[in-house]
């Protein structure tokens, strides 16, 4: 039997059969912020779906506000789950992979990782980090046959987690949908694609930003009113 | 009298006068990793100094392995010194430098922060979550009159750091002296300079990197040894 993909939430409150797609959303429950990791004693151990072959890290928090405003333990809870619990999700489960030489680790981003605004410092920076860990990874699996990873890195998706966000060009930039998300994703995967930004008009932005100088990109930031989107951040209520 | 500017070093063993500069490292000692930040109850209290206007963010470890390799514990302690640290640092000296309208927060971080390589996953994911952070800070402090940041990206610099490193074609990218680094960076702060990237050169890396597809950034890593150049690391003896 084909070892059955697996889709893993670092915090997952609960679990359930993504409709579709042959993936589990199975919760595993990590330790608490600051006293460690869960790998090694717990999760690879997931007799209800077999082998895992697809390890896909969603799980995200934010707490949306600028440096001097946050509060310090919303900044650890960020780098805990966005960043420090896809360590130890794949540190878990890529050692098995490897084995079977049948693996691929995806990581939901966000292109705030590229590009960070100063409403959000907690989630730019853990965003950021998991970029970089995706990278170092992606380009560490080379030599591992049947073995490779995803970085998808999505503008502004509608889900509650950004109530509030207010960008100023909503026609020029709409939100992407979820489902759009899921799609490319998994299309992504099937590709062996390393890397996807959404919508493709963040590789502009990308490029921008290493070429222009920063009081151009200051200016932009201004402009496009990513400098005060966070104003009226709500989050999850 | 003007306020001192000063250099904090956030792990740092012990303090010293930095000649010639105007700037004095003094030891802050953080609480132990995970257990919370220092900043509120001990570290604004600097009688020896006065007023701090300039902090220096310059302290940072590296354990240097890919991530399967990677000690669990090793991976948190670059986490929480090369990017928690700074938050909590200018958690503490970025509010009186607001209240004086004068202040300076100097981020040296690794050209590494860009582009990660596989064999120092720690150091990697850290040194981009501190770019972020600054990047985030640099425009969160873009309407407050007198103060501001600098993030300094060094290539390799031969300190005792990154013994052992071996880059493909040292005659062609030398690794930096510390005392370039270190006048560079001054003058950057003089300047009131946003980034600065040393050498020049790798300005075109960044640019090269946003455009150019993965599998040629992949063959460039292969060519120019970035992919293994951590397979002789010592680091500090």
């Amino acid at each position: 039997m084909a070892p059955a993909p697996f889709i893993n939430k670092t915090d997952a409150q609960k679990g359930h059969v993504a409709g579709g797609c042959g993936a589990w959303s199975v919760p595993l429950q990590v330790q608490p912020i600051g006293t460690g990791c869960p790998h090694g004693s717990t999760a690879p151990s997931c007799p209800q779906v077999g082998d895992i072959t697809i390890l896909v890290n969603n799980a995200a928090v934010v707490h949306g506000k600028s440096l001097m405003d946050s509060d310090d333990d919303a900044l650890l809870k960020s780098q805990h789950v966005n960043t420090l619990g896809q360590f130890w999700t794949t540190k878990a489960f890529l050692p098995r992979m490897l084995e079977l030489q049948n693996g691929h680790i995806v990581c939901l981003n966000s292109v705030l990782a590229l590009s960070a605004i100063p409403g959000a410092i907690d989630y730019c920076t853990s965003k950021a980090s998991a970029f970089a860990f995706m990278e170092s990874l992606t380009l560490g699996l080379l030599d591992c046959p049947g073995v490779s990873a995803t970085t998808v890195l999505p503008f502004h998706t509608s889900t509650e987690m950004f109530q509030g966000m207010r960008v100023r060009f909503p026609n020029l930039f709409p939100p992407l949908k979820p489902e759009t998300v899921a799609r490319r994703t998994v299309e992504a995967v099937q590709q062996n694609q390393a890397l996807l930004l959404l919508p493709w008009t963040m590789n502009i932005l990308v490029i921008l930003k290493s070429i222009l100088p920063q009081a151009a990109l200051e200016e932009i930031h201004r402009f496009s009113g990513t400098y005060t989107c966070m104003n009226t951040f709500k989050g999850r209520t």
